[in-house]
């Protein structure tokens, strides 16, 4: 007697994904030689507590009526939630945001899974630029459309105009940009977005649908060094933004971020209309209601970030002065460098014998690359030197 | 330029519920009229307060250090929290529960869109016994599944054996029973599960394939009089238990709860594979972190449920008084009563007129009925006595 299980979800459940099965030897490794001797890079796990407004916020909560404070919400999350989101968006960015364009989530992962049921048909195209976090092509066969990348383009992966208009076609639904970037670390420029938005333009042009642009960005506000992160609804209307606090309140298991439907979209009210739908199609009731209360009291309040700017500077100099090769990050807390041999798996291999967790690019659409979550006390990057200086040797660098 | 959307996910945020627009329409009455002259029974929405241990818990919790409190967990959750929870299970019904058998959930209805995603196939049916809660439908189709109501057994609500064998068909993957029921407080009896654990086998053996029985069981705690709940693993091998905490620990908003596979289940790991796949593609990362220690922590503590009781019992005495048929709900805090018009929506009209808020029973698969839903200050059912009497001498009781 046997039970026919449907393939996609099994494979989902059985694909493990590179940077967990690194992270879990990692964990072996600990265990075994101590935590100390053990350089897991592996993990985009904020390293900073949460602003002492979290905290704060919930102590203050507990006085409130049970029943109210922990009871259902609106799906959409609570209208005072949503206000204050507005507000935040409208005085930095003039972005003319509106509570009734914002659909709270369960993080940003929930906010891209439910975006894309929104508007997707089966068949539909998404198109993503590499390097690009491996759950969007779940995400995006999820809802029956299909993932098609454009490959990077190496040396500062900006956006590669003619990669992107060759991606395109007229299945493109749907276009995700994660900026600040994982795994890269790299911000796209307002030349790289504006430049986007004239070619997705020049193709609605010729095919009559206007593709959404899916903006991924729980790290925006992990820049540094006065690096700008357009606003990407002011250069291009049909823009929807996933947002998380889960980094900058570094709150990451608690699930709270939001949608926002920029203010020039077409049609935005039907496309609100499909979020609502799509949110309710995947089980999701309304945002845990007692974060959506902390998010509200804490609003643009962000945990102290100096610490992955301190990190990012001391790896990226390390790596440099023992001959390896990396592009600085501006934002995030990743680096992505490159291979010093083009099979980054087997470089990855040989950086475990060093104790040194870097995770392979190849599941990022980038492969001769690793990524480095620098999201680690500052000792774990001086402690590590010793063995990237080994490693480089290995290499003649 | 316009845009295609998904005309089904359009439809799913479009459909308003007859709960809701009554909910919401008792809400305007409410800021007209004043809330004490209006009788909302519309909503679900648990009346008690969590237990102390609840916020007694989080403030502890709160001296925990916030990266490893705030941060992700593994996808099915903490392990302490799993294996709390197959200890509860195991002592309470001797269930051979295990952590492993434990994917924990953003709640009952992200636990029944996930089992749903984790076995359906497109085109498999689901069965349900109507009355049913109308968001099994979405479910399912949202998985490109179909479903296939079985017509009540009016008068107990228990199984209507030849109906249920006969909506059963080689395209049958999954049973769904709610018990306690929502809407209509009824507990299926043990007899009740004994046969449709035997209809299954016997259809099973006709067809190769053996259903699963997905339990909806957010009200298991909810039920009075020492009314038997059965653990239904121990009497059907292929089962899955979808639990919540949002009711018996009073916090719903908060989106806690589980999935657990039957001891029983063949090829189990499987199915927790799929699981794990669906929980995925479902954009759910991880249940939110703070209330999964909160659950840890609270398990087996029950809000004061004493108050649901005393109101069930005023309300059908209330009820009978004036003449009005009903079923005594042994659990949950919902009890359906006959309409005494065959038009439900044409009665539920009518009580509106005397500011009673009674949600018509056809969206729950069961014309001829309203649900009342008795999660509400004693005092609101005391009050609503005379508008009952009105509103029964109108039609003659």
């Amino acid at each position: 007697m046997s039970v026919k299980l449907p393939e996609q979800t099994l494979a989902w459940g059985r694909s493990r994904s590179c940077i967990r099965e690194l992270a879990e030897y990692a964990a072996r490794r600990k265990a075994e030689i101590g935590a100390e001797n053990v350089f897991d890079f592996s993990l985009g796990n904020p390293s900073v507590p949460a602003p002492d407004c979290v905290n704060e916020a919930i102590a203050e909560l507990l006085t409130l009526d049970s029943v109210s404070l922990h009871g259902y919400t609106t799906a959409a999350g609570l209208l005072s939630l949503r206000e204050a989101i507005a507000q935040n968006l409208n005085e930095r960015f003039d972005a003319r945001m509106s509570a009734y364009r914002l659909y709270v989530t369960c993080g940003a992962a929930a906010a891209l899974a439910i975006s894309l049921r929104a508007v997707l048909l089966p068949g539909d195209e998404v198109v993503v630029l590499a390097p690009f976090f491996p759950e969007y092509r779940v995400f995006a066969e999820a809802s029956g459309g299909a993932l098609k990348v454009v490959p990077p383009r190496e040396g500062d992966f900006q956006l590669d105009e003619t990669a992107f208009a060759a991606a395109l076609s007229e299945k493109t639904k749907a276009v995700i940009v994660n900026s600040p970037n994982n795994p890269s670390g790299v911000v796209l420029s307002r030349g790289s977005l504006e430049r986007m938005a004239e070619i997705l333009r020049a193709h609605a042009g010729k095919t009559g649908s206007l593709p959404f642009l899916i903006c991924d960005e729980p790290y925006r506000e992990l820049v540094y060094g006065g690096v700008e992160v357009p606003y990407v609804p002011a250069l291009y209307e049909n823009t929807m933004v996933c947002y998380s606090f889960s980094k900058s309140m570094s709150i990451p298991g608690e699930r709270i971020g939001y949608i926002a439907l920029g203010a020039d979209m077409p049609d935005w009210q039907e496309v609100y209309v499909s979020v609502m739908g799509a949110g309710r199609a995947l089980g999701y009731v309304n945002p845990p209601s007692l974060f959506q209360r902390v998010a509200e009291r804490c609003i643009g309040r962000i945990a102290d970030v100096s610490q992955y700017r301190e990190n990012r500077d001391l790896l990226c100099s390390s790596l440099r002065a023992v001959g390896f090769e990396c592009i600085e990050p501006q934002g995030a807390f990743y680096l992505f460098m490159r291979s010093p041999e083009p099979d980054a798996m087997a470089f990855s291999e040989r950086a475990k014998r060093h104790e040194l967790m870097l995770v392979p690019g190849d599941d990022f659409g980038c492969p001769g690359y690793v990524r480095i979550a620098y999201c680690v006390p500052a000792s774990q990057i001086e402690r590590s030197r010793g063995a990237l200086a080994l490693l480089a040797r290995e290499y003649g660098l």
